[in-house]
C-alpha cells in the first residue's frame, strides 16, 4: 500500500494543482435554497428556545458538502473539513461529517481532518484510532490536524497510527492568526518555539520518507508568513506543509510561493470561505446565477493563482 | 445566575472535596457484565472487519457511565469526560457522550469537558458554541479544556463564551505527560512557556473574578509536577487549577497539596482510570465482589486522602 505521502503526492500530480478545499459550513453563510425554509414551530430561522435544530442544521450541511465536493473533486487532491463546525452541533452534525468524508472519498478525494487533536499519550492513541486510517479507522480520515503543546510523547501516538495505516497527520507549527505569535514566536534557546516544533516534525521525517522525499508527518505553516514559510521550508526539506490562510485570511498565490520546492511539490495551500462561499464573499461575490458556478470560478481561479504564482505551475 | 467560578465553588464546598472523577471508558477495561457477550457474527470480540462495532462499544459506554456517575454524584463536584474515547467511536460514539453529559447534571453534577480544543478565532468560537453552557449550548459543558498554543486570539472566543453563558474553561499550562517539557519547559525572556501562558490566563481573571476570589478561566496543571503547583498557585491567585495526573499517573495527594490555597479553595483534583476501572487496576483491584464497590471505595479513599494531606481538609 502506497504511504499517505506517497498518495498525496499522486492525487496532487494527477490534479497537477496543489489547491485544497477546505469544508467549513456554517449555517448563516448557506445558499437560501439550502436552508430550512420554515417550519410550524418557528417560522424561518430556526431557533428552538436558546440555538437551532441540530439535525436541520446537520442534514443542510451534509447537502451543501456533497455538492461542493461534485464540484471540486474533478480538479483538486483533497478536502479538509474543519470539525469545529459540525462538532457545533452534536452528534448530529458530526454524524454528516462521517457521510460527508465517505463521500468525499468515493469521489477519489484524500480527505485531510481538520481537529487540531491531542492529548497525553495513551488519549492521543484513542484520537489516532478513532481518526486516521482510510479504511481501518471509524472516521477514516487520510490525514488529521494535530496541536504540538503537549509535546513529542503526545505526538508520537499519531505519528505510529499514521504509519501503521498509510495515514498522515499535519502538526502546528506556524499558524496562520496573529495571535499565534504569543507563543510561537518566542525564543528559547536562540530559535523561536514554531522552529523547535518544526525541528522536531522534520525528524520524524529524515529516517522514514518516500521516495518522494517527504514523509508522513507534515506541518501547518500559514499563508500569511511568506517569510517563514520560506525560512522552514529550507528547515524541513522532509516535510510537506498545509498551508492555511490563503484567500479571506489575506495570504496571496505569491506569499505561499515558498512553501514550495523546486519542482513544485511539498505544500498544499487551503481555501475554505474564498471557494465554498465565493457567491457570498470576495471577488466573485454576486458575478454568478446560481452558487455552484460561484464555487467552480474561485476553485479554477485559485489553481490558475497557484500555477503562475508558485513552483506549482512545473507539476 | 452564578458565574463557573461560583457553581464549582458552591459544589466544592456542599460535597466538602475538590475530587473530581475522569470518565474515559476503554472497552478492554470494562466490567464483563457491560461487554457484549457475543453475536452471532463474531463470536466474542467484536470485531467487524478491522474494529469494533461502533453501537455495541457506545451502548456499553453509556450504561457503564451512568453507573459511575449513579455511584460517585452523591460523592464529588464533577466529572470530567474525556471526549477521545467517545469519539474514537464515531457519531454513535459522541451521541452516547451527549446523554452521560445530561445523565450528570442531572444528578447534580457539573461537567468539564476534556477536549482540548482550539483554532484559530472564528473556528475557536465554533467550539465554544457548540461545546459550552450547561443550558445554553448543544453539548451543554459547564467547562471544557482548551490548547493555548495558537495564543490569545484563540483563547478569546472560548473566554467570551465562557463569560456569556457562566460557564468555564481550563487552559493547558503545565500538563502531567514527562513529554510536556518539550515545549512548556522551554525558557524565552527568562521564564518558561508554560508560565508566559500562566500569566495570560491569570490576566483574564483578575479583573473579573468573583467573590471568592477566581475568574472563570482555569488552568490545567499536572499533579506529576508538585513544585510547579506551588510556584504557579503564587503566580495565578484568581485562577482555579484543574490537577490531572493523581493516581495512576503518580500524583499522590502530598503532590498537589500546593495546588490549593489557604482555605482549601483554588483546585480540583482528577482521578480516571483510579477511580472508574478500580476493579481491575491499582490498590483496590481484585478486593470486591463486583467492580462498583470497588469505583465507591477508590472515589472515599481519594477524598480522605486529599482531606488528609492537603488545605481541602479545610472545607
Amino acid at each position: 500500500m502506497p504511504s499517505f505521502s506517497e498518495k498525496l503526492e499522486a492525487a496532487i500530480r494527477i490534479k497537477k494543482t496543489p489547491a485544497l478545499v477546505g469544508l467549513d459550513p456554517r449555517y448563516d453563510m448557506l445558499p437560501d435554497g439550502l436552508k430550512h425554509s420554515g417550519c410550524s414551530c418557528c417560522s424561518e430561522n430556526h431557533h428552538h428556545g436558546n440555538y437551532l435544530n441540530p439535525e436541520t442544521i446537520a442534514t443542510a450541511f451534509g447537502q451543501f458538502c456533497y455538492r461542493v465536493i461534485d464540484i471540486v473533486a474533478p480538479l483538486v487532491p483533497a478536502v479538509k473539513p474543519q470539525i469545529a463546525f459540525f462538532e457545533q452541533y452534536g452528534s448530529m452534525g458530526l454524524f454528516a461529517l462521517e457521510n460527508v468524508i465517505h463521500y468525499a472519498q468515493q469521489k477519489g478525494l484524500l480527505v485531510i481532518l481538520d481537529g487540531k487533536r491531542n492529548d497525553i499519550g495513551s488519549t492521543a492513541a484513542a484520537y489516532a484510532d478513532g481518526l486516521i486510517g482510510a479504511k481501518s479507522s471509524i472516521w477514516g480520515g487520510d490525514a488529521l490536524t494535530v496541536s504540538p503543546y503537549l509535546g513529542d510523547d503526545s505526538l508520537e501516538p499519531f505519528a505510529q497510527t499514521a504509519k501503521d495505516r498509510d495515514a498522515g497527520i499535519f502538526v502546528l507549527v506556524k499558524t496562520s492568526n496573529k495571535g499565534g505569535s504569543m507563543l510561537q514566536d518566542l525564543i528559547a534557546n536562540g530559535k523561536p518555539i514554531y522552529q523547535h516544533v518544526a525541528e522536531y516534525v522534520e525528524s520524524l521525517n529524515v529516517s522514514d520518507a518516500s521516495a518522494n522525499g517527504y514523509g508522513n508527518i507534515g506541518a501547518v505553516v500559514g499563508a500569511t508568513w511568506a517569510e517563514q514559510l520560506t525560512e522552514l521550508r529550507a528547515v524541513m526539506p522532509h516535510t510537506w506543509f498545509l498551508v492555511p490562510g490563503y484567500g479571506s485570511q489575506g495570504g496571496s498565490a505569491k506569499d505561499v510561493a515558498g512553501a514550495f520546492d523546486a519542482n513544485g511539490l511539498g505544500a498544499i495551500v487551503n481555501n475554505s470561505r474564498g471557494i465554498i462561499f465565493a457567491y457570498k464573499t470576495g471577488e466573485f461575490a454576486g458575478k454568478y446565477d446560481c452558487w455552484e458556478d460561484a464555487v467552480l470560478a474561485a476553485t479554477k481561479a485559485m489553481i490558475i493563482r497557484l500555477a503562475e504564482d508558485t513552483p506549482a505551475g512545473k507539476l
